[in-house]
């Protein structure tokens, strides 16, 4: 006899493309060493912490070193100060009423997207756009819900929904019956978004098929239009059938100070084999308070920071700076005849390679030939064939050199 | 059709116990509002973070505010500078050799113990101590590897080892085949620790019967005995069977900052259902890459900082503070007739309940006539009926006022 290891595991197609990404440049850069790379695949944030929140955050650490201010263990679910903030200053100014304890902080809205599934019955049917941010179809394949991936890319008896040019990267509803559907908007990786009309249709979906919509906006902040919503709670009865997931990452560039958050209002429920209703945010809670440990007190400090008057204005100045990279990098390659998406609510802009080159062919020709970095979009999913992701998180410098390198290029 | 929860959640016999405690004592306060009530349950540390450490926080905080500085994600499994000093300093002086990939930084042993189990195949026994730290049990009934509990408190298909003073606290060797044995030396909740020689003969039978030891080591700062073994790798051929989980909570005062590792070395193995071996290194890495972002980067600065010369001074400092309170808890419950064990190479202290009392009568006699709270042992397994867990976490005048107290009752 011998331990038996996770099958499910074995199932996992490839590494996170990452990975790959970065072997590649490695290379390159091993055999170019004189090359000024302009990296513009990972979504990583690279202006600093707004000065409100470092403030906040270094006072919350000399805290730690006072016995009488000192903390300890905190509540998983996070301190209320932060909770009460999120709901006063994210959601009643949309209108949206929630209660302290529907909110759950975490140190990662990766981690939250990822365990979320664990409350979840096996026998659930997933449903994820494609292209799709690849650790919601990852974390529920190593849980078991999925089989092998087919020769099209796609795992076996997980429902794709495919955005792509042709409908405007707006998912069409599902065909056959599903019960969890991933939704991410503004969208990583393809940058769109869907207005509040559309939305409108994914919640009145959710309704008449009792399924239950998991939505990530971690990208929210970089909304500009007013007819798409920031909060999934801005339509009606969303509350009943959709859990929502924010971060600090994207709009205040917690990246690597690590602090988001999950919604579960009270009013979601789902059913036992006997068909009794449960609600959700008492499995979250249970889930969360006996697998977490909740997040550093000092970073929660400083998360309460991004809501003052300073932080606020501070990290607007930072969304606008990416954003107006973002439009730089759209013009720029519109002006070249190459076709872009996204980039308007979103810090991703979503190329159409040219000359139906494959995504990997159009990484490999920019990075060795105008040394940039970008995400091949089959990464995030067979639909992603043929796209290319450029992200707006560099500074201005770096975007405005990384555009006229690829405008002297000859496609 | 509905969406279908995780039934497992359903087994879940009780909240953890600690929410019980929590009622008993809000309830009391409420009604004794002058009452001066001394916590002595859960396992929290209440001295500050050492000075050296609030530095290296409060210096790599201002670095995140500087666009030079400024760090946006990190490694998903810690960065090289912290898992290095790991490997020097706490690895190095007692002999074992690991590399840098063998380490995992995370936010927490909780965390880590209880999402280990993901990695390995449903059909595994699980073994544990009893009484033992919930969250092993807790997270793999979550998962499915257990039935419901049954009336001797035990979940079916769970091997329980009792560990009581009848057999010193040492637990026998399992009778029945097992898979994944959880063993947390210096033990929480008795307090107990076993000898080179007694953890020796579990590595012997890991290896004899294809089993891997899950070892939490959070508490090994408080060894003190030559003969406590501080990792498990210091026995010989433990890299091949044994999983080890350490955290800053209890050395350096880490509970509301939050930084642990697991050491996954590359000799351990598990198979497959065609008997195809697998490493778990690579397995628990890629667990980590895709549901976990890393560890807050001001934190592993101020984790790294632990191992600095005047870091180390500062937590032999807290350290022997609380051995101290653990030696006067002892001292001053055995002046009075009751039997306690622990304490001697941890900061708990395991009471045998006077005049066969169950661990829930002790508590309520303590609160009560002494104003004190502990925690029952009942709550950490069926074998700690008649028990009763007391930390020296609490200050040096609290753990003395606390002792005065119950030196006054006719017990």
């Amino acid at each position: 006899m011998s331990v038996k290891i996770n099958e499910n595991y074995l199932l996992l197609k490839s590494n996170y493309i990452f990975a790959e990404i970065n072997r590649r440049v490695e290379k390159f850069q091993k055999e170019n060493p004189d090359a000024q790379v302009i990296k513009m695949g990972i979504g990583d944030v690279t202006r600093p912490l707004p000065k409100a929140v470092v403030d906040a955050f270094e006072s919350a650490v000399l805290e730690m070193g006072q016995v009488e201010s000192f903390m300890g263990y905190g509540p998983e679910q996070g301190y209320s100060f932060l909770r009460e903030e999120i709901i006063e200053k994210d959601y009643k100014k949309l209108g949206v009423e929630l209660s302290t304890d529907e909110i759950f902080i975490s140190d990662a809205a990766k981690c939250d997207t990822a365990n979320i599934q664990e409350i979840f019955g096996l026998e659930n049917i997933i449903a994820v756009t494609d292209p799709v941010y690849p650790v919601y179809v990852d974390s529920n394949v190593m849980a078991g819900r999925s089989g092998p991936m087919q020769d099209n890319g796609q795992y076996k008896g997980i429902v794709y929904l495919p955005c792509t040019a042709e409908n405007n990267f707006i998912p069409e509803l599902p065909e056959t019956p599903v019960d969890l559907i991933y939704l991410c908007l503004p969208n990583n990786p393809t940058g769109t978004a869907l207005t509040r009309e559309e939305l409108t249709k994914w919640i009145d979906y959710a309704k008449e098929n009792n399924s239950i919509i998991l939505f990530d906006a971690a990208y929210e902040a970089y909304v500009t239009e007013e007819d798409i919503p920031r909060s999934i709670y801005e339509i009606e009865g969303a509350k009943e059938v959709a859990i929502e997931f924010r971060s600090f990452s994207k709009n205040a560039g917690f990246t690597g100070t690590r602090c988001a958050f999950t919604v579960v209002p009270k009013d979601i429920t789902a059913v036992d084999s006997e068909g009794k209703t449960h609600d959700l945010n008492s499995l979250w809670n249970r889930r969360q308070t006996t697998k977490f440990n909740g997040v550093s007190y000092p970073v929660q400090v400083a998360a309460k920071a991004v809501y003052s008057p300073e932080g606020q204005k501070e990290i607007k100045e930072s969304i606008e700076y990416y954003l107006k990279n973002a439009g730089i990098i759209r013009e720029s390659m519109e002006k070249i005849g190459i076709k872009v998406y996204g980039g308007m609510n979103s810090p991703y802009i979503w190329v159409k390679t040219p000359e139906n080159m494959d995504s990997w062919e159009f990484f490999d020709l920019l990075l060795n030939k105008a040394n940039i970095v970008g995400t091949p979009g089959v990464g995030f999913g067979p639909s992603g064939e043929g796209y290319f992701r450029l992200t707006a998180f560099n500074t201005l410098e770096n975007t405005i050199e990384a555009m006229n390198r690829i405008s002297k290029l000859s496609i």
